[in-house]
Order: structure tokens, then C-alpha cells, then sequence
């Protein structure tokens, strides 16, 4: 389910959707409010502004399902998953998926095979 | 800013987006929770267990800023836009994106072109 020729536009160059879910504390799973996900995605929305970022969307979102991972963030139409846990991180996001176009390695959760250490000799 | 050949694989294979937002009564905009779209999105989300889809997520999210077409509801990663009305609108979008991977043009947002009638002789 890929994008098609005949697709109207992009309405957003980039959307951001970051989870701001919270469960109960002590949920064996955690939650990313829990970890800070409010305050780090307000953040991110101010920044985008103060940026000037046009055609970009930062958007709360309820449970993404990778609670173990968060605070999560996935950068639409890539469909890139980030683990963003301080504002350092929302910067870095800002900067290379939404300015220059790019991807955070080292904050990404699932790092392609390629990234991975090499287990050989 | 679309996939690269090196991205990890899409984490949700279809992930959809149902604006829940809820402004004042009475504000110029409406908003999507005032048409409906948190019983819509439940329902969505019920009827997508029922049918097992797999790979797929329906959430819940802050305001799309659609308001005025809403309620609003955007699939990833083709990041095609539709007004969510009824829950036959749902089945159809569980049907035909999501299911069947097509389009469904009579609920889109953003109406290619050549879908709108000509005004040719």
C-alpha cells in the first residue's frame, strides 16, 4: 500500500505523530506519557513553529504499540519510527528527517541490518 | 521526504489516523468529535479485529486540521485523506485501502483531478 501515480498530493510534506498515551502506573509495558511524551512532543510543536517549517504536521497521537520503545514518534509518509526521549532528540528529529530530508540512525528503533554491529572477525 | 531503499520495513502496513479532537461548541471550525468521530473510530477499530487484519493500526489522534471536512481520517503511508461519515464509510475504508489496497474516491479529501466532472462541452 505504497503511494500511487494518480494519489492527490501530500496534504503534509512530513507528519509527525507522537504518542502521548498514558496507562496506569506500574503497567508492566509503561507508557510514553510516562516517559515524558507530552512534554517532548509540546516541545517539538513550538520548535516546528519557531522553525518556520511549512507543510509539516506534529500531531498527538494515542497508543502506538511499541510502549517498550518509547517515547515513540513515527515520521510519516517514510513510516520511520524514532525513540525520542529528550528535547536534544526532538531537535535532531527536527533537523535531519523534517529539514534536510534524512533519517537519525541513532535514534531509530528498528535499525537496518546494516547498521547493526558485525558479529564477524 | 518518501522511502529510501534502505528504510527498515514499514512497522504497520496500513496505519490510519482518526482525528478525535474536540473544540468548544459553537467554534467557527466544528471539530471532528462534534460529527461523530470517536464512536467512528471505535467502530473502525473493533470491526478491524473482527476482521483480522493484520499489520494494521487504527489510533486515535489530536487535531488533524481538517476540521472543516472532517471527521478526518488519513491512511499511511500513502497518505490518502478521507471524510469518515457513518460506519458504512468505515467499511468501506476497511474494505477497499485497507483490505484490498485501492482508493475509495467518493469519501476522499483531496479528489484527483480527473475525478472531478469536466467543464468541457
Amino acid at each position: 500500500m505504497s503511494r500511487r501515480p494518480e494519489d492527490p498530493p501530500l496534504f503534509y510534506r512530513a507528519h509527525v505523530f507522537c504518542c502521548t498515551n498514558e496507562r496506569p502506573e506500574g503497567h508492566p509495558r509503561g507508557c510514553c506519557k510516562g516517559k515524558g511524551s507530552e512534554r517532548l512532543r509540546n516541545y517539538m510543536k513550538a520548535r516546528a513553529k519557531e522553525l518556520g517549517l511549512k507543510d509539516v504536521r506534529i500531531n498527538a497521537s494515542g497508543c502506538l504499540d511499541r510502549c517498550e520503545l518509547g517515547p515513540s514518534v513515527v515520521v510519516y509518509p517514510e513510516g520511520v519510527w524514532y525513540t525520542v526521549r529528550t528535547p536534544e532528540d526532538v531537535d535532531e528529529v527536527l533537523k535531519t528527517p523534517l529539514i534536510e530530508g534524512g533519517r537519525v540512525r541513532r535514534l531509530m528503533m528498528d535499525a537496518p541490518a546494516s547498521a547493526t554491529p558485525s558479529t564477524a572477525d
